[in-house]
């Protein structure tokens, strides 16, 4: 089946959908994204990543091409004519074609591309089951990781270096303390405590990171947001990432150090459903 | 006149030039670039850069699509069929097009796009007569600022930061030092020593800054390559930038302090002079 999708405002079938050469998202990453997951035919926490979406808009002062309903309406056109039970879709937005100048352009038109990704059984993954290995790796990105960017070519490196080493992903250490995932954020648990980087600059303010926290203190678990490092990581009693896509995933493994008892963690599991129960529940 | 461009082993109207959505270079920025100034109808210290272009490509384990000798003849037809007397040649690799994952693909055939500009003149620049003004922001983009990719969105920024201060351009500080402005390199010249940062993953290692050191030596110009403070660039007697497309141009003013006479400096003129002289002498 060749998927639909989205291209400024027509739905095409996939392999003619194209942009310009002169778009500033190939030529110099001017744009940001969002992906939502779709279970059940339903999308998860679309209001979270409508919300994120124009906060990156508005950081980078790039217009807005489509209001939230709009926005909802083409998810919504995307994940039936593609026939998404489990899924995701991928919004891009970039501050359009131009000839190449690194001044932003006075007149462009913004460029908006969705398309969808089957993926079956998403929330049932196999990981969830037997966790993650994660290498540890220097954080090179740019300084301005709160803007969901399409500089991503370093988040790339990275899953090829953990994949290199047997591994599924990469964390990230800057100044001797973990920041994120290459695409999910980061999590220990010591005694009890849930332990994740406070909001900056320096992380993705991860939608799936805020659900998660609110119900992590509905549940009565105590939760710091504050820097850790690698070796208070690597001593931790439970790990794991969050992001739109994997949900909550255990980390039992960091480099070569097993976490803890080296399977997925009794509070992540908790936490992992109670997640999932919730955001499926309040899916639209 | 509407412009050849050439995608993928094809010359088209720039109209009709585009990238699949799915190409990597519009949804991870992986990918790389080169620029090639054109003077009287000739390129411009073309094999720095496919030399150059090469070493990005290796880098980032990227295929080459093109050989040396292919390049050439892409340049030359594109100059020749668009009659681009001064201007310059952009040309751009991406990985290719494939379903997006972080992970590179592993069939994906490279993407390659090259187009002109027309700039009449380039050689003559008004700014080259009065200088330039540039401001200092902090130097926030990602690590590997020597690999020559497209994930410009920071110098973009920089460059609008600049602009909506009256200024022309700007220097980035990292860690106290200047590293570079935001496409091109910096000099300070103090008591006729010319200072420019030393070659590292922190900058762009300058094709035009390459050509520049040698042309200074030969003139017996003492050249330092060393980190050097904003401070210290305030108080040097003359300041500059190199770059494949505004040469040598002088930088008069930094923040709100002018440089030695806040006029062009002597060296820093016949810098500019001597590299004009033999690069268009040089040019293929």
């Amino acid at each position: 089946m060749t998927r639909t999708v989205y291209v400024n405002g027509q739905y095409l079938p996939e392999n003619e959908a194209t942009v310009s050469i002169f778009d500033r998202g190939f030529l110099f990453a001017d744009g940001v994204y969002e992906v939502t997951s779709v279970i059940g035919g339903k999308l998860l926490d679309f209001d979270g990543h409508a919300v994120r979406l124009e906060r990156s808009l508005n950081e980078l002062e790039m217009a807005h091409p489509v209001t939230k309903d709009e926005l909802l309406e083409i998810h919504r056109q995307l994940v039936e004519r593609n026939e998404i039970t489990d899924g995701l879709v991928y919004l891009q937005i970039t501050r359009g074609a131009a000839d190449r100048d690194f001044a932003y352009p006075k007149d462009a038109e913004p460029t908006i591309v969705l398309f969808t990704q089957n993926k079956p059984g998403l929330a049932q993954s196999p990981v969830a089951d037997k966790g993650m290995k994660v290498i540890s790796i220097e954080d090179q990105r740019w300084g301005r990781r709160d803007i969901k960017t399409v500089q991503l070519l370093y988040p790339s490196m990275g899953k090829m270096a953990a994949k290199a080493q047997g591994a599924d992903d990469a964390w990230m250490v800057e100044d001797g303390f973990v920041t994120e995932g290459t695409s999910n954020n980061a999590y220990i648990i010591k005694d009890n405590v849930l332990i994740t980087r406070h909001l900056g600059n320096e992380i993705l303010h991860g939608i799936t990171r805020k659900a998660v926290l609110e119900f992590a203190r509905v549940a009565q678990i105590t939760v710091e947001e504050r820097s850790f490092t690698m070796e208070e990581a690597k001593a931790a009693d439970e790990a794991f990432i969050t992001s739109a896509t994997t949900f909550v995933m255990p980390v039992v493994q960091i480099d070569d150090t097993p976490i803890g008892s080296g399977q997925p963690g009794p509070l992540t599991k908790r936490l992992r459903e109670i997640y999932l129960e919730e955001s499926i529940k309040a899916a639209i």
